[in-house]
């Protein structure tokens, strides 16, 4: 018995999330942790949950234009100075790489944080001509960004897997839509795929990519009230391309820079899922990414044994046929209710349970993993039936996040009443802003909220015309929250 | 008329081959050199290469047990320390990573250049019984190995992309029977992907992975009569596993310490693929990888150009539902000639060729990359009869490459044997061995090539009783070769 307690989930999503989402990380097999403060240990369990996410994305990047490539893992740091024209640069948070065996390097590489400062060059040498136009490169790589943080598998780690994507363009308005194609996409990934409603939005220009003209984002609320930023997408105007010359001849034979773009999605993707579904009983996936949609627990004594085993396999084989994902639990050293808490622990969206009852009447016991509803339906349709089992686990997932999403966008129109519904509710707070940086200081140092996006159509109005801190006018309206 | 001229291959591959290898990537736009030496930047029709291949074995890979996962890519010097017990170790070929941020890290941290070392620990950790075996873990990632050496795209750079596979086994048997089935995969790939026909043998004891009980080779015949080591497995025995403690408790309750196994295949496949196939006039590729199965090239005058278009567009669709990937190029600005040379240079195994003549007659002309052997096709068949072009194309490209292979294999029973047969042809010269380094030595200085393989079946009788550098007994037959 201390066996199958140690397996549970002993920590409280509500009181402690935290270490709740450690233990959920771990028990569920996804990750472990690195000897290395920082970094983590993707287990199979956890990396077939990126593979699931990767082979969404990749197939709509690439339906789109978007060819995959790889440039090197280091970048010289005179590559990187060249970027400090434009931007802040990365140098606090660069891991250095500088010695090659038993030499030192005459120049020391950085290991990327991002790749803008390597893919420009290459972007210049490659684009000549406005037939060279739209060039859209893709990279699935992992980056480091030395920040000195607590480590939180997925959501802060020191290196981390991500797709970065960038482009370049003739004009101004292809590369704003390809910024817009891409945030598209990273909002069909949350919402189609991983059942997490986002919100789309700019960053404030303080809180932009450096050297960006423009950073879209958006965001998903988890259930602790704190928001993600679930993937960013930058219209970077002309700088990059004015930095690294890349220009090209037009169809009338002039000379002119081109417009870039960059975006990027990491598997804090992975962090937002576990953290939005998940509960006291361990992990809680959709059909859509699990590795096992379907488990099948049989239950038996000795004499119906065989019986219930036969009919349990002929179930099996019909849904995998079908195409479902299904695993049948067969094993003979471990009772039912151990394995209903391990597939409960590894998220498995729903579990037949298959007794002598269910034999005798050509049923089967079906139990949805989020909300633990139990339905018996006929064994003739089960493809047919598992199916609807397989939507309606996603549609209740959804539904649960939308639901905390929607209740927790509040307004306020005075910095107290900011400060006050964070404190009390968490969530997203609207609010008139006059734009100034400083008024989000005065928020964040209160309660370490910021303004973690305004709306994306920069003409909207605000919702109200002072700003709730300062008095000043409003520019726009700000949703502040606190952030992972 | 000079920029067609630049666009097409110079050099020879006959008479120069390393440039005219250097030419090809380059102008087949599959890499470009990166400016820190020893690093290439792989271009979209690079990548497409390895996607092609790692979608291959990945498939494979997972069919027969292999489950993904992700370590970090830095290993704590301590952590490569503890391998030194069993192994002489990476220390001269490592990158270290010395500083995060402004901060001199206490401990200096390695960018792997294989991943046992970070692995095994996990392993040893995850393993408790006899139930958790096999372990069988894989991941795609690149490696760094700081070798001093000329860049050759693919085939040596001191960062490459590979993929390891590190597994725990039971029993001597079962880790046995994992380092065959990752060779047979290994093979497959050669032989029913790209084309290339392999020998597969055990590396002599001084050059077997550091650590290892066996090392198994798959070895690729280039025409230049060199051999390239086209990816490798290794029965580990329990020295890694006694080191880093991967044991596990028997059916017998018994404490028992594992077998272990690795593999790992690099880019340098594509290399391979790349020198086989391909020639004076640019890439060859076998449409198993290509990303352009078929290009279509409409030649037409004015009153020709809507007809011929219409009749093109038309196979194009047909091609593309029947899920052949067909490029139309109907370009304006470029003529027949300039496209027949581009897309040759990029190695499109098939190409049809569609003009007033074609359309009259209800036919299409096609053309086969590897030798131009034209054929006239009757339309009404097309997917048919494109479906067969294909496996002509991959056929022919095999059997070239097996006779070049099977043409430089020869034997040899004397030092002097030895170095005129492979000072004259190159290839694979078979001589019976003593198995001293020695001796292999000796024929190395003379001649750079080395003993690459041994059969894999280690009771197969030697071709000769006396060795046939040194005259001491026979142990076994080597083969002799250069190599890449
Ligand atoms: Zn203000
Ligand atoms: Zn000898």
């Amino acid at each position: 018995m201390s066996g199958e307690q140690e397996l549970g989930i002993t920590e409280s999503k509500e009181h402690n999330p935290g270490d709740w989402y450690a233990e959920v990380v771990q028990k569920a097999k996804l990750a472990d942790y690195a000897p290395m403060g920082g970094f983590i240990v993707t287990r199979p369990r956890g990396y077939a949950l990126w593979e699931a996410i990767k082979d969404n994305l990749d197939g709509w990047f690439k339906e789109t234009g978007a060819q995959n490539a790889y440039f090197p893992m280091f970048i010289p740091e005179g590559y990187l100075e060249r970027e400090k024209d434009i931007v802040e640069g990365f140098d606090p948070e660069v891991a250095w790489v500088t010695h090659g065996g038993y030499d030192e390097l005459e120049e020391r590489l950085a290991v990327r944080p991002t790749s803008e400062s390597i893919i420009a060059p290459f972007m210049a040498k490659w684009v000549r001509s406005y037939r060279d136009l739209p060039l859209r490169l893709n990279q699935w790589n992992s980056v480091v960004r030395w920040e000195a943080t607590e480590t939180k598998p997925f959501f802060r780690t020191k290196e981390f897997l991500w797709q970065e994507g960038h482009t370049a363009h003739a004009s101004e308005s292809g590369a704003w839509e390809e910024m817009t194609l891409r945030l598209d996409q990273y909002q069909r990934l949350y919402e189609d795929v991983l059942a997490i409603p986002v919100l789309r939005g700019r960053k404030p220009e303080h809180d932009k990519f450096p050297g960006a003209d423009t950073t879209t984002t958006v965001e998903a609320l988890m259930p602790d009230g704190k928001t993600v930023q679930g993937g960013t997408s930058h219209y970077l105007g002309q700088s990059f391309a004015d930095a690294f010359d890349i220009s090209f001849v037009d169809e009338d034979e002039d000379e002119r820079i081109a417009h870039t773009t960059s975006w990027g999605l990491s598997w804090r993707s992975i962090g937002a899922l576990i953290m939005t579904h998940s509960d006291d009983q361990g992990l809680v996936l959709p059909p859509t990414v699990a590795q096992e949609q379907v488990v099948i627990v049989p239950i038996w004594q000795e004499d119906t044994k065989e019986t219930v085993l036969q009919y349990a396999s002929e179930i099996a084989a019909e849904l995998q046929d079908a195409g479902i994902r299904v695993k049948l639990d067969d094993r003979d050293e471990r009772n039912p209710g151990f394995k209903f808490n391990e597939w409960e622990l590894k998220g498995v969206p729903v579990r037949l349970e298959i007794g002598p009852n269910e034999v005798d009447d050509e049923e089967v016991t079906v139990v949805h993993r989020p909300d633990g509803e139990t339905i018996t339906d006929d064994r003739g349709d089960i493809v047919e039936s598992l199916r609807d089992h397989l939507d309606e686990v996603y549609a209740k997932l959804y539904a649960a996040a939308e639901e905390n999403l929607e209740e927790n966008i509040r307004e306020a129109s005075s910095r107290n009443e900011i400060l006050g519904t964070i404190g009390q509710h968490g969530g997203y707070v609207k609010a008139p802003w006059c734009g100034d940086e400083a008024c989000e200081t005065e928020v964040k140092e209160q309660i370490h909220a910021e303004v973690v996006m305004v709306p994306f159509d920069e003409d909207e109005e605000p919702i109200g015309e002072t700003c709730a801190v300062c008095g000043d006018e409003a520019e726009t309206t700000a949703y502040f929250a606190k952030s992972y």
